[in-house]
């Protein structure tokens, strides 16, 4: 398992980390078979979406924003980052993507997103090869 | 495979399940590698989330409700449980979590949780070790 | 890594692809394990749902689109698909499943789904086995 250190910046926050994730690939020697990317946060999560244009990050949190509002009359989690927690489980914790020749196998268009949702911290990725 | 069984009270619950999950673990002997979380029913699905603190579980559900209300005028299917369908499809029918020394690797918050959006019910959790 | 082939006629649809799916675990001769179904695209997703009644899949689609509307009045993505890239990342881009004895694992009433968020076209599913 090998762990990357992610330093968010905002609030709501999706930073590419597939270049990250190949290295860990690169490191391990893993030719063929699957890596594990695990979130162990609770206010974060990871996705496979579009990494080509930039507007799309930025109208996936604001419609994330708005189908989970930051706050709610009936939330009643001391922290205040209910809604955080929530957009964690819908995006989810994990990603296993497919590796072959060394590579890991993703869409033309696709990368890896850690994503931000009680920011600005500084996060941990776990990778895991099979 | 290893099959628990879970017992709900309520249409809308989540129960931890990370001590059953372990509890598997141990028993297959498993000491590196992966186990896979399955829940094989369709109103029903499995995230990981905070343990720590009972509100974000209720702050959670309220939130699921919200944003996929029991009925909408629209819905045609005839057992008008909709509703619970899509909730399982949001929060998804499997959570994978790494093992190291005969530990789930999970961060300082963590759970698995077990995800009912039809109950009260008797369902079954698979889980397997890769 | 084996591919399939999905052809969409609509811009929301949900194809059952258990049979695929299956077909390529008897090819490759798994008969223990899992298998990762993966979608190589970034406005198209998979989940595990009800392969019973078909109203179930009308409702799923009409309660995404109810959550997630096709235009907003902030986004800025150029393409103006933004609805499909979000719904995309909440149903994932992969569901594992386990094998035992050469057969998908999964629930009475469970399918596999691949999800159309931007059709109608021509897509692929990549299917690995561990």
């Amino acid at each position: 398992m090998h762990q990357l250190t992610v330093s968010t910046a905002q609030r709501d926050q999706m930073l590419e980390i597939t270049a990250e994730v190949q290295g860990v690939v690169d490191e391990a020697g893993l030719t063929d078979g699957h890596v594990l990317v695990f979130v162990p946060h609770t206010t974060a999560g990871v996705t496979i979406n579009e990494n080509a244009d930039p507007d799309v990050v930025h109208d996936t949190l604001r419609r994330l924003d708005k189908m989970v509002p930051w706050r709610e009359p009936f939330d009643r989690h001391g922290e205040g980052n209910s809604a955080s927690h929530i957009k964690a489980s819908m995006m989810g914790s994990s990603v296993a993507v497919i590796v072959r020749g060394g590579r890991l196998q993703l869409g033309t268009w696709q990368g890896v997103w850690f994503c931000e949702f009680d920011g600005p911290r500084s996060r941990r990725v776990w990778v895991s090869a099979v």
